[in-house]
């Protein structure tokens, strides 16, 4: 088992070890009932003492999160329904992921209500429009399938980005383009080429769970930094960088994902001139900011960006066809350079088939579009919200969002989130726990529920459901002896 | 700049980061005339002494790969055609890419004559048929292009796949199955779940390029195993497993790229015995396997694996529509979990339509065709051995494959393939240099010719121009006195 350890860290060597463990336990990466390497093998990989390994297994035994018996090592706790497994040589063959909650949260959507699944229903994507120029490309033109597309993407299609840009203050020019396989991926190309083991990222507290993925992949040091009602506390950022120089800063300034919150304009200014004083850079992640329900964001940090500090990464899979997997990402100099060359090395490029599908939808029916999709979210929205006033429990709080798809809702302190999530579930519901998007054990009261991504009669049902089921939950706690777990 | 330093390397340190500089100018990832880090900065960042670098940039700079003057500092020479750029804060943001020559030779393939591409020229394919199906699909059930397809692909496409694969002797269920954006996003995915700074990686000499790419930037210690006419020296590489065990061996058994030699079956029994005395993996690679001549070529090394040490990787795009992006990587138990784990970080999933779209023709109409395609390709690799036969000049060799797309072709010593490379380029003709088939300086007399990417006519045209320029390279060359540069 790999562990990047920081020596420089303000956590103590067996805080770190405990931490990653833990990490890959929730995940789901070590499975209940899988060995953990011994003390001494362990300490021998990792270069550290075995008193230092021994006090993690200590505090994760402590936990209730492993089991140790003296002459048999140390196994993961089999937890409610997981089973004890055979350990074999594949498990114990080392890998490189620390963490992998995309993985754990997202890899089964099959419930009735996917309140957990940040994404817009089918009825509402313009897949006729885009499925039509597909047809007739491939009827037409099949050649096109047969064309590793380049590496940085198709020419006309970054003109048409370029333009799209424009329109939103963004200056650049087709050249400082690349199209990913969606942002996951251009995020994904900017950790493996700029962040390694001992990095420090910077993140807003919460952040979004498939970016810490990829940076705690990466060995970075993840610190998330407090947000208010105008975003990230980009006066406590500064603070910390004194004591921590940034590699990266990492932030969705528009509806961010998962609290909702918007970055002003002078907190936008001053993260930007905070990452011009460390020459270093801030990958702007865009895929909300044309999802406004009463006026515009400000504007793009990317749209100030003279010296090429903002990596910015404008998804179109969210908002136009989840499934043609397609993100631009703007940056310049031999920032871009670097991140073709990885771009290439990661899958030689992305499909130019999806690329032309949906050239002519951007370069001419987007705008419009996205004004009828606003509309119809802001309507999706105000329901669920006029079902949360009159049906959410006391201590359950929120902040209606300007824009985006989704609500982050505070439960009460008592809540025991993991067990709500299970219960919802059984129900056939399920919404994303909130300490799935921090790192390091930072414990949650919040959740994410997103209300798009069904029909509107589901998404009532489901809404009803899941507050019938955080009441009853409520009521049963408050009824029962503490102590005692619960059976809803 | 990070250079992933080695203290249990055969290789002195400052030998080591002379390498990785060398590469990184190679590639262009140093662009001539960027500055280079100053010794004292540069042995800060890698922890070592202000000699060992100074050796480095010393040895560097006696090859004229970079030029060093006191006070100003030490920049990548200009070049023939490069020019001295100034560097800014752009240029001295640190990145974990050590080389990436696949993103040098393939960024540009706007030539008339692109021998250097391992692929199949449009008329070749089925395009019409997959092209069909997908025309149907995004008409009639456009909500395909909504769907984030599961992390681990298709479930239907994963049970054509089992059952392709089980009619070439590889048993596997379709929950062992992945699907991937081609072979190299599964290579990719392999090297950043597996691979780290430091474990020792097994390669054919020469490889595929894009592989070593991969390895590279993990900071693999790659060693590269001399082969014969039966693969793979397995003799050889069980004495250097004894010195260095193997964390990952990868091969390309059938019809290897880029030297068309294929595997016996005696030699992948072997490995296999090896990979599991040292509890290792084996990554087989296997695009061509289907692209025989005469007779299929040996059971791949996966039918034979009973405890799961080979990850199979098996390529559709080349076959089928390289712009689908489609392979299937077979895999089990937590190895398998945690490639998909990775891949969920990578990309969220490869699209659903694109793999909707290929199944009907794999599960029905491959196997005709793939025998089409074998007569279209052994003829067209008859007239290309003719040409050769009829205008090679003398010193120039080959061993005519059994399958596959390519020629590895030896040159007489005196060529220096770097100036006929500009040469052809001038012409409008590429082919790939063999020492990007290698890591670390190994000079390489060999170059790869694809015959298969495009038609006919152009083929045949192409061989004789390059040809013709090879013939002119060596008639000047032995009428020039030495030491002159060539002006052909």
């Amino acid at each position: 088992m790999h562990i990047d350890l920081n020596r420089q860290s303000r956590s103590s060597l067996p805080q770190q070890i405990s931490d990653t463990l833990e990490q890959r336990i929730a995940s789901g990466l070590l499975p209940p009932g899988s060995r953990l390497p011994s003390v001494r093998g362990l300490a021998l990989s990792l270069k550290v003492s075995q008193v230092t390994v021994s006090k993690a297994y200590a505090a994760l035994a402590a936990r209730g999160l492993i089991h140790c018996s003296h002459g048999k090592g140390c196994y993961v706790a089999a937890g409610e329904s997981g089973q004890e497994t055979a350990g074999d040589w594949q498990d114990r063959y080392d890998d490189y992921l620390p963490r992998a909650q995309l993985w754990h949260n997202f890899k089964d959507s099959a419930v009735a209500y996917p309140f957990h699944l940040a994404a817009i229903h089918s009825s509402l994507l313009p897949l006729r429009e885009i499925g039509s120029t597909m047809a007739s490309l491939v009827l037409e033109q099949p050649e096109v399938m047969a064309a590793y597309g380049n590496f940085q993407g198709d020419h006309e299609l970054r003109e048409v980005m370029a333009g799209h840009l424009l329109r939103r203050s963004i200056r650049v020019q087709p050249e400082e383009l690349m199209m990913t396989s969606g942002a996951q991926q251009g995020i994904d190309l900017v950790a493996r080429t700029f962040v390694g083991p001992g990095d420090t990222v910077y993140l807003e507290a919460p952040s979004y769970t498939g970016a810490i993925d990829v940076f705690a992949g990466r060995g970075a040091e993840m610190v998330f930094v407090p947000m208010d009602r105008d975003g990230m506390r980009v006066d406590l950022l500064t603070r910390l960088c004194d004591r921590r120089p940034p590699k990266l800063i990492y932030t969705i300034p528009s509806y961010q994902n998962p609290s909702g919150v918007t970055m002003s304009l002078s907190r936008r200014q001053r993260l930007l001139e905070l990452a011009r004083s460390y020459r270093c850079l801030i990958v702007e992640d865009d895929p909300f900011s044309d999802l406004y329900f009463q006026s515009p964001p400000p504007p793009a940090i990317k749209s100030m960006d003279a010296a090429g500090h903002v990596i910015y990464i404008k998804s179109f899979s969210k908002v136009l066809a989840p499934g043609c997997r397609m993100a631009c990402v703007a940056a310049d100099g031999n920032i871009l350079s670097r991140l073709i060359a990885a771009k290439s090395s990661s899958d030689l490029g992305s499909p130019l088939l999806t690329q032309r599908a949906m050239l002519p939808f951007i370069s001419g029916k987007y705008d419009a579009y996205a004004g009828k999709l606003r509309r119809q979210l802001s309507q999706r929205l105000e329901k669920a919200t006029a079902l949360l006033e009159r049906h959410a429990p006391p201590g359950v709080s929120w902040i209606t969002p300007q824009g985006g798809l989704s609500l982050w809702l505070e439960l009460p302190a008592s809540v025991n989130i993991n067990r709500l999530q299970k219960l919802a579930e059984e129900k056939g519901l399920s919404f994303l726990p909130g300490d799935v998007c921090y790192a390091g054990g930072i414990p949650s009261r919040h959740i994410r529920l997103c209300y798009s991504q069904m029909t509107e009669q589901e998404q009532e049902q489901g809404m009803l459901l899941f507050l019938g089921l955080l009441q009853a939950y409520l009521q049963e706690e408050a009824a029962a002896p503490s102590g005692i777990a619960l059976k809803l």
